[in-house]
């Protein structure tokens, strides 16, 4: 049975590809994988998927007596059902360390840049193996999407030297418009429901002992959300009250360069402690904060102590 | 203040050896870093250090208040005091991944390989530097010793590739010479107490809840520990005594392949679970088994289930 290459929960464009990536370059190295998702492709991914051939992944509800090589996550809070009879085997990520561990020696590349396609395009170029044409089309739109076309504060060095070398076996001349044709896309809210936003891009972390959930949505212009804001408040709300402390919903404008936060919480005064901004009624702006790996989470991890 | 680079409690050869490579790889990155110890060298280490006129990391005691460079380890319970307050920034193991989590994302650099030092090895080409040296002949006797002159099962080809490059740039011309000539170093008894010798390469492990202490003692004739074997009986019972479930001491014969599990514990079936044999007493012979890493401690994870 072929071990699965796998991303976390509400997979984003960088969860699927780096599967499809990662699966190819051990496959090439003589394992035997295949990639796989815990869902379908949002939009956006979808866009990128069909842009450069690639198909999307088959979706897996329950990983139990296999071997897993996971990317783009270390945390059992994003894994899939039967985790705890399964044995990974390795880890491709690019945030914390998460709580996930093994009994046996595994191969871990975790390194802090913006974008898991930026570690495994150095893994490509390690190894010795060629990224085929299509895989580096999506590699280098991952990368534009998680690090906001380079301007969120996770992006680094590493990341732009890999999407030029990525844009140059893709045959992609203007990164940036490709980007902004992508982000158009991601920003593109008709016909979803409040629930497909909410958990568009959505994580749950355990923060000293409570569940608090945080989505996130990024829009090339804020206005394009105002005509589901108040439907996206009541979802939160409804989410919450599932069994979370919190739910917050980053509104990302990616040209503004900061979020609006919508919240729901038992107690609202963590925002203020979080980003030392008064809070009242249910949204605040959050000037410059566009990373929720590298702004949001760790400021509310502080909050919650 | 410099960040420190630091290896697990009661260091052996690769923990000493690859704190102080790491610290060498990082600072001509740019980083301003450290390499501690949690300990002072044990002989064989001591042996390797004065070889190649390498000097011992200084013995930290506290982290608290510190940025931390792994090495060689991913668990709490090899971590010195003050870990709670302390920021881990990046990883270089060769183990199974521990419970240490991170609120930031860090470097981590884990392979299922025979040393740290062998990924270090990689590390060093993969940024392009050179290696030093005197480090180089550290980093191939730390190989030389993790991986029993490559008779553990846990030996890779790439420990291998790792040793061929290194013995290149030290200078080394016979490789097992001076492997044996470590091992016997190691194999020396005479003038340790029972605890230094019980300590000398000895790791807590939490196993379903309960607290297990495992030693390795490798000589390369059984026979030279005739005279000291009561004696580490006793002083394994006194270590159990200290809130510990179970404490066992392997004491491996590099020549014959196999190990004398010395045993204290508050159930000796997991021996019999673990392993298969019939167990009577304090002791019992394990044919093969070399690596606590890769032999003993998943076998016992299975067995305390």
């Amino acid at each position: 049975m072929s071990a699965l290459v796998l991303g976390h929960m509400h997979p984003d464009t960088d969860s699927i590809i780096s599967a499809i990536a990662a699966a190819d370059l051990y496959s090439k190295r003589g394992l035997d994988v295949t990639s796989v998702a815990q869902g379908a492709p949002a939009p956006e991914t979808a866009f990128v998927l069909e842009r450069f051939g690639l198909t999307a992944p088959e979706v897996v509800e329950n990983v139990a007596g296999r071997e897993l090589y996971l990317v783009d996550f270390s945390d059992l809070a994003q894994s899939p059902a039967g985790m705890a009879d399964a044995t990974v085997m390795g880890i491709v990520d690019h945030h914390k360390l998460g709580d996930i561990t093994t009994s046996l020696p595994l191969e871990a590349w975790i390194w802090p840049v913006g974008c898991t396609n930026t570690v495994l395009t150095n893994m490509y170029d390690f190894y010795g193996v060629e990224i085929p044409r299509p895989i580096a089309g999506g590699m280098l739109c991952a990368i534009l999407s998680d690090t906001v076309m380079f301007k969120s504060p996770t992006c680094t060095d590493a990341d732009k030297k890999a999407v030029e070398k990525l844009a140059r076996i893709a045959g992609v001349d203007d990164v940036m418009a490709l980007g902004m044709e992508m982000f158009r896309v991601k920003s593109a809210v008709d016909g979803a429901s409040m629930k497909d936003l909410v958990f568009r891009d959505f994580k749950d972390f355990e923060m000293n002992g409570k569940k608090v959930g945080i989505g996130q949505l990024e829009v090339v212009d804020l206005s394009l959300l105002d005509g589901v804001k108040d439907g996206l408040k009541k979802e939160i709300a409804r989410v919450k009250a599932e069994g979370r402390h919190s739910v917050f919903l980053l509104l990302t404008d990616i040209m503004k360069e900061g979020s609006e936060l919508l919240l729901a919480s038992d107690d609202p005064s963590v925002v203020e402690k979080a980003f030392g901004v008064p809070v009242s009624g249910d949204s605040v702006w959050l000037d410059g904060v566009m990373s929720r790996k590298k702004q949001v989470v760790p400021n509310f991890e502080k909050a919650f102590k």
